[in-house]
């Protein structure tokens, strides 16, 4: 048997994109070979109780206390951000040099920042309540959600493509293609099925995020994924849903 | 003049603890010399507007979102988790070995979104609304707080000091100080002021926690830093607010 160097092996929520999104593009982007490990039959070794084991496993980094998990070899870790700075360097979609990969991690975890609140649009009160159960408090809080906190961030990371030196307004960190570029990619598709109205107003004045996001899509590993089954679609389960009454 | 090493300087609101007080706490606990530099005045070069530029300051890493923003020497970054991340490991605050190091990062990065989600309590709309006018929600998000996500949180954090096992209970990661027990320290004051009832009905369930707070409190250079006026109060304005009425 050939003792090559081992697989990546993802661990996430088996019927969402959430979090784990960012993941998989990243692998995706790569062409690198990875398991998405609950996605495999209970038979197989997945399942949502291989979820369930990876957090609780105590050895090896652990616990963890949410998914998305990685396991690469002897390496096991979580949270989005985290995974992303990890695997970065490995799939050659980070710039090498200390300075830009700071940078990439910084702007990764205000896009966790950014997803963190988009999420609590519909949940603004307790994720363990439906939305259902929340709704005049989600509708209040989407409402400044809109006029405030989504063109600060988009505002914020539409800066970023502007001012960076080497990207030619078309890169996040450094003059190539990246993890922040393929996140920020990532928000933009979700935001524009949650918030198409709220998006399409403002959409003129982020006119290098909406470039980023096509061009993105465009790449022919990223375009090859998308119109797999291994892209789960958006829906009314994940951090990116479509609610008409929220999105007036 | 001596040309030493760079000066730690650390740009963060100048009258709250908020995401700050995670780095302040870090370079008290390590002795180093640093500047505070938005407590300076603005002779000084200190104030808000000092805050302000750094921020937007697109060469060297930015323009940054928000603070706490670190500079050291040419290095410029934002985002608590990523700081605490750079300066671990030049403070002695962080084992050695890369696992750990991942560890700490990801137990880092879930502190962040803990206390995120506590700022929510008194916050559960938008920050940009007072809590005055969001205070039904804030008693909504509150209740389900303390009954679901404090017990969530703090008995994962537990359960990290009770299965790591180079710590012996007392440490999160490895067998010395770090910078996650810093940390966990200020989510246990924090709370402590904020929620003083829903903690101590839980605090029997919490032994390791209780105890590495009273621990790092008593460490000789944060004992001396929580008695100077370095250390700013826990108030009305910061993350963690006593609020009787969303603590009943």
């Amino acid at each position: 048997m050939p003792t090559g160097a081992p697989t990546y092996e993802l661990f996430y929520w088996p019927s969402i994109q959430g979090r784990g999104e960012f993941v998989r593009l990243t692998l995706e982007a790569a062409g690198v070979p990875y398991v998405d490990v609950a996605r495999l039959s209970a038979e197989q070794g997945g399942g949502v109780q291989a979820l369930a084991a990876i957090l609780a496993k105590v050895d090896g980094g652990g616990p963890f206390f949410a998914p998305p998990v990685l396991r690469h070899g002897a390496v096991t870790l979580s949270q989005t951000a985290a995974i992303l700075q990890y695997l970065g360097p490995r799939l050659g979609l980070v710039p090498d040099d200390e300075a830009s990969r700071l940078q990439a991690n910084h702007l990764q975890l205000t896009i966790a920042d950014f997803v963190l609140e988009t999420h609590d649009t519909h949940h603004p009160i307790a994720s363990s309540l439906y939305y259902e159960d929340q709704k005049p408090e989600a509708r209040r809080r989407s409402e400044l959600f809109i006029t405030s906190r989504i063109p600060k961030y988009l505002g914020y990371f539409e800066r970023v493509l502007e001012t960076n030196p080497a990207g030619g307004g078309r890169h996040a960190v450094g003059s190539a293609l990246s993890y922040v570029d393929l996140s920020l990619f990532q928000v933009m598709a979700g935001l524009g099925y949650a918030f198409p109205r709220a998006l399409s107003r403002i959409s003129s004045r982020l006119s290098h995020l909406v470039a980023l996001r096509d061009r993105v899509a465009a790449e022919p590993a990223i375009a090859s994924y998308l119109a797999s089954s291994r892209r789960l679609p958006f829906d009314l389960q994940g951090i990116f849903r479509h609610y008409p009454e929220l999105d007036p």
